[in-house]
């Protein structure tokens, strides 16, 4: 991938998108020792930046292909983000959702104009259903993160961020599939001269920290995290990308993470979900690495259910 | 008051305050059929709005008042706002609280420098301890909204909404003492040619509302309401301003305001405290008046218990 690929992405999203707005905190500022930006995705379109990848994979269909619609599985944010993509040009979009994902989820995709389709709980099953879709209504199937075209879409919020804040030391996005990490990094990457790339995971799915520790792709053997976004195991387009351009992962505990998601709701009075307090949560973390340094933090979403916080 | 006094408080008081973004919410202008333009004094310096009613009169006093130092009761947002601005420019300041004041607001005074005096938790024991302070100490008594200088203050986050908005139809505040409700009414009567201000009040505690209709002021005789920021009786100053400036006096339910509140948190991703819900519950309230109408709503401010919420 090109930084040409990055600025064609980002021109043929923006009506699509929102520009989402970068924030500062001085209690953050303080608390850390850094000098931190905040891109606010909890702001974007569906509430997650996954409306980029998603925007950029639909926009780069034919129009036969458009005419057949596309076909996805995920009971999280990229459920909406195709839905709502699709929407957008008049496409038809089937969702693969576990029969036991959140009703507000389902009601969220069907709002959207998406159509959903149940499945068991399980990899296996979601990944039979969505390729039933392909064969019998020959749906594109959009991998939520394991995708070039949604890689590049991802990376639009860290190319957005540079563009205000250029002179940043170091950019923090969490890592769940990989599709935001990799997108940030070949963002910062191409657009930055001395930018280096963060990625916060929990203890609990440290797949991409072993990954990158063994060289080959780790699975996790548990997703007992608060950060639901996380839960998924690193993708084969994505692992390449972060061995190349991310410089290093940085792990944090569950109680790291809903600190510093308090942190964020109470002093900067936003909401963010608990996959975007990972990345903050891993600044503080090292944060005698990052004394005085201009570090931008990309949070990921703010779709939280408000009735079930961990505080 | 004329239009130069809240100009020239804007001027005054622009280092010392944030200009807080305008947001707007394509969801909430469907659900309610209006155009609205929130006003986020949750992202004011110390959550919300009062730090710039306290910013003025801090600023009007004179060399030898400064030496001397302020002093106001106030178990809210005030105490802290206040303890910031006499912070800014090296002032003392004495904040007379309840013994019972939750200890996370002394903490927040205390950490702006303020000099916390304790009192039971009743008017007429709050209203002593500050006449003390004022006699002993010499220090000068600024009340959280009984003020000319703060009620200017707090009528600056209006001058700046319709800076941004010029074309307002109507501009949307919570009553509690009145401080903000009658400086958003000075500022639309003097920065728009046609822009109302309408009030929201809970039923709980009504009493700007049947000031209104008995031509006097009247007293609460109930304080419960979870926008704990309206508990306080209509000032003496405050209520000839509503009287002439205020359109009309929206009341509400408990139920609406944490409706309003949850759908604020949910669809803008931003916190707001239950006294902001019911600005925006007391449009909803009357939707139909106001459909197509561009809208202002004052979102006053921040700070809540995230270990307590209603939802």
């Amino acid at each position: 991938m090109q930084k040409s690929d990055l600025l064609n992405c980002h021109k043929r999203i923006a009506p699509y998108i929102h520009r989402t707005p970068v924030l500062t905190s001085r209690i953050l500022n303080i608390l850390s020792g850094a000098d931190i930006y905040f891109k606010c995705e909890n702001f974007q379109k569906i509430g997650a930046f996954k409306m980029r990848g998603a925007a950029n994979a639909i926009l780069q269909l034919s129009e036969e292909e458009k005419e057949k619609g596309v076909v996805t599985h995920s009971s999280g944010n990229f459920a909406q983000a195709l839905a709502l993509a699709a929407q957008n040009l008049g496409i038809k979009a089937y969702i693969v959702m576990p029969s036991n994902a959140a009703s507000v989820k389902k009601e969220a995709v069907k709002g959207y104009g998406g159509e959903i389709i149940e499945c068991e709980p399980t990899p296996a099953a979601r990944e039979l259903a969505a390729k039933n879709i392909e064969e019998n209504k020959g749906a594109i199937f959009i991998h939520p993160f394991d995708n070039s075209d949604v890689i590049l879409g991802q990376g639009t919020a860290c190319i957005e961020l540079l563009e205000e804040h250029p002179d940043l030391d170091a950019v923090f996005a969490p890592i769940g599939g990989g599709g935001l990490i990799s997108g940030t990094a070949l963002a910062a990457h191409f657009f930055s001269e001395k930018c280096k790339t963060f990625g916060g995971e929990p203890y609990e799915v440290d797949d991409a920290y072993r990954s990158l520790q063994s060289g080959k792709i780790e699975r996790n053997l548990t997703i007992n995290t608060i950060a639901d976004g996380l839960r998924t195991h690193l993708g084969e387009l994505n692992f390449p990308i972060i061995r190349q351009h991310v410089d290093s992962i940085i792990r944090v505990t569950e109680d790291e993470i809903i600190e510093a998601m308090k942190l964020i709701w109470e002093r900067m009075k936003i909401i963010v979900e608990p996959s975007s307090a990972v990345a903050f949560a891993a600044l503080l973390k090292e944060k005698e690495k990052f004394r005085n340094k201009k570090v931008g933090i990309i949070l990921s979403g703010g779709n939280v259910d408000l009735t079930d916080l961990p505080f």
